[in-house]
């Protein structure tokens, strides 16, 4: 096939296996098996996906999943019913839907890659057994099988998203859990945040300051900034003005904060005295730590020795 | 189809869709045109993938895309010349690495699941066009259709791993260069290394600390150590031995580390012990800065004010 076909009309060559639904045919005999069987097609699709050679061996809770496949076997018997069905239809909505919970569903269990094809591959086969007495020429069996290319795209792209996601979260709580806020003196607490707004959960780190606060009677607290990559960022801005307005902090608490840039200084400071709270920058940790400890019943001095 | 047949038995009910392409049939016809057109086959899969409805629309780079489907091409030659085929076995083997790699390479490229359906699907109606004047009784056509099956996961799940692992490798970076790494007086570093082993990448975070040591000629650091999950980590400990023995670091820069679990404190201390590092242990953090200012000329005296 040379490309100087025009796109779209190329597939028409050979009919048996477009590559697109396009231009919708009808799906009436997988449809109408639907709606008379609907918890038989559940019940063979999962015993395919149980018995399926594509999936990585492992015990399959069925029920589990059953529960997870019952609403798309419904969607779907909605959907092929419809005149129009083709990627992106509406009548496709609520299965591609469906389909995208499902992979996402997949990836949050631990499932592989190999399991969710399988499961796709299942339904498909599951419905195609269904034209079995069908008359192959009527295209309904070779246009449910370039459908399927579809849906498993569909599933197969959420269940990639949902692996990204589930590390990002995993990341997420690392770092809510993990990032650094120590006392640099019995009674002035240091957070050290880091990364972008998007994974470094600054609500979480600030919630910690505040118990720390709390639990030392602490008057000032120290927030290296130099690990965040957007120290302007809204997210960032509206963590650390929730932070300033909290009651028992605003006011009471000043916060003495290093490693800012130039817009960092000025986004913060406007954030910390719409707040009422006392504010001070210093370019270095060190600078910070001994600004803190003037507001501190603290000092470090050195014994003198050898 | 009841659950009650013999499971890899049942499938030969309907021989026309198998799901297993075992027993294994041969694929002489696809082979024979692989063999004759590897280039076109490369040239009309490119071509398909384009026009393909399954991807993102976008431009796609055909020479760079080309390169990296070549040697699939070439593999799938020889595997399905073989007489075996089927998942799993060794003549499959190189074709298999290939959609592994196809990939992973397609989710670091930025590629959606979409796109890599997409690609495979073209890959398998390419071949199943070479098989348009063959009579589809022979079984060939369903052969490849259901062999695609199994390659598709296996594209699909290398896809989805490169999706977690691009993620973890973005995370990991961000904790190499954002983990705190801070000057607590002009001549004492702190560091706070957060997370496990698998992704704290805890040399990166010792390489700047011993950077920072030889900037402010430090002769003791810091380091906390509460915000790592498994502080007895064979890496870990690796990352430790490898800078307690620097040259520049063994016998001149002692180590007081605070954050200890007892496991902890046992194999830092032998770590450390064995490259002759000072090294002191205290509980939390503030007792770690007094101990290191010991050692260093800085000193905070509060100023007595009112």
């Amino acid at each position: 096939m040379s490309p100087s076909y025009a796109p779209g009309l190329a597939y028409f060559k050979r009919p048996r296996y477009p590559v697109s639904v396009e231009p919708g045919p009808r799906f009436a005999g997988v449809a109408a098996a639907l709606v008379g069987g609907a918890g038989d097609v559940l019940s063979e699709w999962l015993d395919r996906y149980v018995r399926s050679p594509l999936r990585l061996p492992g015990a399959v809770d069925r029920d589990a999943l059953g529960a997870q496949c019952e609403p798309l076997v419904a969607a779907l018997a909605v959907a092929l019913a419809a005149d129009d069905v083709r990627p992106g239809a509406p009548s496709l909505r609520e299965v591609e839907k469906g389909l995208s919970f499902l992979g996402a569903h997949l990836s949050a269990s631990g499932c592989s890659g190999f399991d969710a094809a399988a499961l796709v591959c299942a339904l498909r086969d599951t419905l195609l057994d269904r034209l079995g007495h069908n008359d192959p020429s009527d295209g309904e069996r070779d246009a449910l099988f370039h459908l399927f290319d579809w849906f498993s795209a569909v599933a197969l792209d959420a269940f990639a998203q949902g692996c990204r996601a589930e590390v990002t979260e995993r990341f997420h709580e690392q770092l809510v859990d993990r990032t650094p806020v120590v006392l640099v003196a019995p009674d002035v607490p240091a957070a050290f945040p880091i990364g972008d707004a998007r994974v470094n959960g600054l609500r979480g780190v600030f919630a910690r300051l505040a118990l720390t606060i709390a639990r030392v009677g602490a008057r000032v607290v120290i927030v290296d900034a130099s690990g965040l990559s957007s120290q302007d960022d809204p997210e960032i801005l509206a963590a650390l003005s929730e932070y300033a307005s909290h009651r028992k902090i605003a006011g009471r608490v000043a916060l003495v904060a290093c490693g800012l840039s130039d817009r960092g200084v000025s986004a913060w400071r406007r954030v910390t005295g719409a707040a009422g709270m006392a504010f001070e920058v210093r370019q270095r940790f060190w600078e910070a730590l001994g600004a803190a400890l003037e507001r501190s019943d603290f000092a470090y001095s050195r014994r003198r020795g050898p």
